[in-house]
């Protein structure tokens, strides 16, 4: 099966620790690398992941808080530094064009990269990209500031060509594109065998959603039901639920009560307060009502189930 | 003797590497804390040197290239989030404020911080900051971009009292602030003591000289002679001054020369190449020139001679 993961970069809140850096994710689909916000250092982290910087060409920011972007002057930078050529497509509120703009060109070595900006807005269900591997849909928060979700949706495969049956009938390699877009195939004898009889159907396509900062929307379960891998900040435990309420963040148990009504395979907490030196109280918390759920760490990488 | 040193936060050139961070440094001058230079993961290194972030009052940019100052608005913003109080100055050209402006104030949660801007110019021999304890002259560097140094002078102390005379004269406590500033003293029996006799002198005032990014500059020896300690780029060794030559920075021999040439006491060279995975060959290079050479390191503290 095709890869589809996601490589954990930072995931704590607003004020850096030692532990832990501000938000970002890199989401493999199909080896196809796209960067998930992007705060202050995830150019280095990435160096250390061992991931190949020229290689992400769109990027997502969910909002427009420093924890989630300011490591984007330093990346795009560096890239252009490194002669990286080609579009980087950021996909964003309006306003981080303004804010970044100033900020870039004044350091670049290579004419070769062009960065490409694709505004957003926050009322969400937007699906602001799409290939023939993934569509990326926006979804609407409710945070502080202007905020969105990103759901990426695996499109489904072309099935598989069954191996044994190709053997036995011969059926020749350039057949096999137009067997699996749907025809059947006649033998040079005359035989025919019907589509069905030569393939096998690929696997369900996978779903990613990325929810984070916000306070818990239950209305968003009906969009991303089922799917296989759910990120959703938990900045606090329960005790701290006036906070949560005042700077418009999720608790953890908040975060699993979403989970459960979402029907999602599991769920992947983060975006952690500096007040927990360890997050055991945030995963027992959430797991005491979805016990599919882990913490994220950096370094974590993470299949879509 | 009160303390004068510096601290490296950030040592490397353009290009982060898992081994460097870019240019940042802590000058500590009679506990005043000052920031030179903030590249990107500033706070997050100050968090882990044990800086307290809220004693940074002065912040002082050498220039607009990205890996000297796009750890501003993090730190800023981790400043206004962790509800300081007051001012803090930054010193640069004029263009930061308004690079900086539009990513600021989005995320502010205390409305005591206030961020002062002071712009000065690419001209140099500008005495930008002047306490009672040191004063920040600017020096005119050859840069792709305008560029400054900085040169810290600490300001000639008081004259100590002498303990040993006091006592024996019975000099009060209430004489002695005038005393070291200058007076002679009179007893109640009549008896005058000059000034001198009562005071020993203060050290030599120290000075610190900030270097980077710059092609070697000789004529700017006269103005930082003999100062204790110098900080001079040396982003490459000899064998790159084709690189050297076109990106406007200094080879190891070159920062060396300077420092000769300057007389200085010490020379810490800095802003390494990614190329470089060890900095023997630049250290070696610059001893051969001037002994008193050690390379910077993160996490290094060096006192002012």
């Amino acid at each position: 099966m095709l890869p589809f993961r996601i490589l954990i970069i930072g995931c704590c809140s607003a004020k850096p620790t030692l532990r832990h850096n501000p938000s970002a994710q890199v989401v493999n689909v199909h080896d196809r690398l796209f960067l998930v916000d992007c705060g202050e250092g995830t150019q280095r982290e990435l160096i250390r992941r061992g991931v190949p910087m020229g290689r992400i060409k769109r990027i997502f920011i969910s909002h427009l808080h420093g924890d989630h972007f300011y490591g984007l002057p330093g990346l795009l930078n560096t890239l252009a530094l490194s002669d990286i050529q080609g579009e980087v497509h950021i996909h964003a509120f309006p306003e981080l064009q303004d804010m970044l703009t100033p900020m870039l060109g004044y350091h670049k070595r290579s004419d070769g990269l062009n960065i490409v900006f694709h505004p957003h807005s926050a009322a969400g269900y937007e699906t602001v990209f799409e290939d023939n591997a993934v569509s990326v849909t926006t979804l609407p928060l409710l945070h502080g500031v202007p905020c969105v979700g990103y759901v990426f949706h695996e499109k489904r495969s072309l099935p598989h060509i069954r191996p044994d049956v190709a053997a036995r009938i011969g059926l020749p390699t350039s057949a096999m594109r137009a067997v699996k877009e749907g025809r059947g195939w006649t033998s040079p004898d005359g035989t025919q065998y019907p589509h069905e009889m030569l393939v096998t159907p690929s696997h369900e396509p996978r779903t990613y959603a990325y929810i984070t900062d916000t306070r818990p929307l239950p209305e968003l379960a009906a969009h991303i039901r089922g799917a296989g891998l759910l990120y959703h900040e938990a900045t606090y435990a329960s005790d701290c639920i006036e906070k949560a309420l005042k700077y418009c963040h999720s608790t953890a148990a908040e975060a699993a009560e979403f989970a459960r009504e979402a029907q999602v395979g599991k769920l992947l907490i983060g975006h952690y307060s500096d007040r927990y030196a360890d997050e055991t109280p945030l995963l027992q918390e959430a797991r005491t009502i979805f016990p599919h759920t882990d913490a994220a760490q950096e370094g974590m990488v993470v299949e879509v189930p």
